[in-house]
């Protein structure tokens, strides 16, 4: 990206001269709010959109497909690949506004623009007694639009699924502005294609959701939280891919290395258990399990949870009083901020691994900080193998750029060579391009890049993303404060 | 289909040379087995190839796209459709005997073959207490990849879910030859596009499975059965449908009005209910509950069932005994081949409603009877919207087959008009494909049909199916008897 995008001064006067000032914005701040996500590379687009209703947003394609002007659309911007970056300049869709919202109790399903915010459908459904199960981290400020563009995950994936089990229909416009709905909002659909599918976690290529149709399930009835301490990594680990075997199916089910626990314990001035509990152990690595449903199913799945971790665990609390669980949960919450002790900069890579590899790619981990000298706390979500290492490193130190770098790719090649994924749940965007033909076949890249051509024959929406490996090492982030920025 | 399929000697002459005989199959026999599904309209292929391995089948697929040799996937046989009849001719490749099934208890995962059998698959997995949940009504017979081409669904589908909420990855064949897999055996993957999902469903268009891992889930440990007679069908739906919002998930949830209760109880000869226990009312509509799971949610939810059904149903029968619980499917399991007393051939429409709209799609039913002459009877899944629809005629009568092709066409416009789906778990085929354009705008079958011309440039794989109409009225079945014919 070192040549500066190709502007389209034309094409930008006449979209504002058909839809006004409202909405079209060309002021610099605008631009430069919609330049980046929450990676903060910022690539700015020429003007703005936010179209008041569907027939303008299709004007905005259709001239787009006419002038060859690059179309990205953004929900919140919380995204972690810089995927809603318009990276070859052009205009930028923002649908914020698009975020009608509508319950129906009969059939659990919610009807919800593109802008809702995934918090707020949870707020509208939970008093029909019903919730959307995805919970990406971001879920006070991201938008419904984002997480299905990214098929969002979450904490309580592995028990509930993640975002595309929930989807049941989209309506929205191709590429060339043509409008189109895929399934209906019913439970049986198998007329055609499923480009429903086809268009959940393609990262804002394929096409623009204007409305979407979600499964809504009902509110567990009862929660308990579990907190256990373990001698190693190793043990915990063994010990939460064994839980599985047993048919426990927990709603939570979080691992914390020593590395991240140490960072969180210093920062928040107190251990999670004392060191008595712990046999003289300092700093234990750390499961965090919530149980969730019927309180008979609970029961004895808690009991199952006790017998289970009996001689491998070190230490065990567990409540089911909700300020309690909160205690318990504190560790976890404040982990991901503690971090920024160990470096100005960190790289989060959402691997996801099997079982059998477990306790390999902790080892792994720690084997990248003694290797590079830089520190790698790894936490993640033990039920479904989605682990998030961390790489934590001076940004402004040269061989620090470079050492993570190195150490990034190093363990992507061996997330890929256990059967992994390079990514879980962030998407590949921008930034994770680099790594896409590790995952990837050429074959299965080029039936992907058919698949787009054909969807999108001139090429307009989000071009540049995912498939054209672009290295963001080579660029600064932007210095801003974000609404989810808690440091 | 009044022109001939063009032939092609030579390319069968040079795969034969190539592979074999024992893999290349040009005899009457082995053509006439492999010309038609369920719907039995025959179109007879130039070979039949079962393929020793995977190079085998690569070589297949280059040479038939080197001669444009029409290539169609058969697994086996059940399809209601006719999706894997060859309707170019060409080459038929079975994949029967890729039948191997793997179960992995601790990630709960079947790694299976094609032409695993799904029944077996479910056998494989009970000992290590796992099932895989859709059961379409050929369980015994069909295999997994059919499923997987039809995204099969079944009674359970409500509570449970699909084939496609069940594939966790494919490992297949482009229809250009080359190796692809997609996703991985893991719960959260989102590297690059979801051709997964685009796949199950694309009944055998675009691409060719050979391996697949599938999700399974813990058996369930108890389980109850009801059936209860209604009045009329209208109120046996109307209560069908309110009782969605108790968040009861039936795992089994049959509706069967009184024209199919009327035949069944007139071919077995002795009513579901006594007519004392109907206030006097012969014939019933009937609703067939089958609640699962732990035995203390089970035992909550049937005193939902009984307290929401109290004063609306004219009977209940309930038990957990597996013997009487049979006795009360024995309406159900005897309904479809009773049809067969009201005419000698059937059309069964799989379509699916909105709750809003199962009085209205049951009084269309009636209507259709009134309005054609001809027997309507109706059954379905109500949890899930999706009825199956029969029209029972007289094959041998010109006006019969007349008014039969009238009235599924009415049918399916007002199913379109009430938000409904043509299909919820048979697919288009040959059978449905001329409502296709009922169902879907010319925007998404043109994009439907850029994605196949993507993926499958020289158009080798199953042409002719789902996009081109093809007027089945004017074949007549072959008169064969399947493993699967009860009657």
């Amino acid at each position: 990206m070192s040549v500066p995008a190709p502007r389209h001064p034309e094409a930008t006067a006449e979209l504002l001269a058909r839809l006004g000032p409202a909405q079209v914005l060309t002021d610099d701040a605008s631009c430069f709010a919609a330049s980046f996500d929450n990676t903060r590379y910022s690539f700015l687009p020429e003007a703005v959109i936010r179209p008041a209703d569907v027939p303008a947003l299709q004007a905005v394609l259709r001239l787009a497909n006419e002038r060859l002007v690059p179309v990205t659309v953004r929900g919140r911007g919380t995204g972690n690949t810089g995927a809603s970056a318009p990276i070859r300049g052009g205009w930028v869709v923002h649908l914020e506004h698009w975020d009608g919202i509508e319950i129906d109790p009969q059939s659990s399903v919610a009807k919800v623009g593109p802008g809702a915010i995934t918090q707020a459908i949870n707020d509208a459904a939970a008093p029909h007694g019903l919730f959307f199960p995805p919970d990406p981290s971001s879920v006070r400020f991201c938008s419904i639009g984002g997480n299905i563009a990214t098929n969002a995950g979450g904490l309580r994936a592995a028990k509930y699924g993640v975002v595309r089990d929930f989807v049941l229909a989209l309506e929205g416009l191709l590429p060339t502005g043509e409008s189109v709905t895929w399934s209906r909002p019913l439970r049986k659909f198998v007329s055609g294609y499923n480009l429903r599918d086809l268009w959940v976690g393609s990262e804002g290529t394929l096409g623009i959701v204007t409305q979407a149709w979600l499964r809504l399930v009902p509110l567990p009835q009862a929660r308990r939280t579990f907190l256990l301490g373990f001698a190693t990594d190793e043990a915990a680990l063994e010990a939460a891919a064994g839980l599985m075997t047993s048919r426990v199916a927990p709603a939570v089910f979080e691992f914390l290395d020593r590395q991240t626990v140490e960072v969180a314990q210093r920062r928040n001035g107190r251990p999670a258990f004392d060191p008595a509990e712990l046999a003289g152990e300092a700093c234990p690595a750390l499961l965090l399990i919530e149980l969730d449903g019927h309180p008979a199913v609970l029961a004895e799945d808690a009991a199952k949870v006790r017998a289970w971790f009996a001689g491998k665990a070190l230490a065990l609390r567990e409540t089911d009083d909700p300020a309690e669980a909160e205690a318990l949960w504190n560790i976890r919450r404040t982990c991901s901020q503690a971090m920024y002790l160990l470096g100005n900069a960190k790289l989060n890579e959402d691997i996801v691994v099997p079982f059998r590899s477990y306790v390999p790619l902790i080892r792994l981990a720690r084997r990248m900080r003694e290797t590079h000298g830089l520190a790698t706390p790894t936490f993640g979500h033990a039920a479904d193998g989605n682990f998030h290492i961390h790489v934590m490193y001076d940004r402004d130190n040269a061989e620090h750029r470079r050492k993570a770098e190195t150490a990034i790719l190093e363990m992507m090649r061996e997330v890929v060579a256990m059967g992994g994924a390079i990514t879980g749940e962030h998407g590949i965007g921008i930034s994770k391009s680099p790594f896409l033909r590790l995952q990837h076949s050429a074959a299965e890249i080029a039936a992907m890049v058919a698949v787009k051509r054909a969807l999108d024959p001139n090429g307009i929406l989000a071009p540049g993303q995912i498939f054209e490996p672009m290295n963001v090492w080579e660029r600064t982030p932007a210095k801003v404060t974000l609404p989810w920025d808690r440091h």
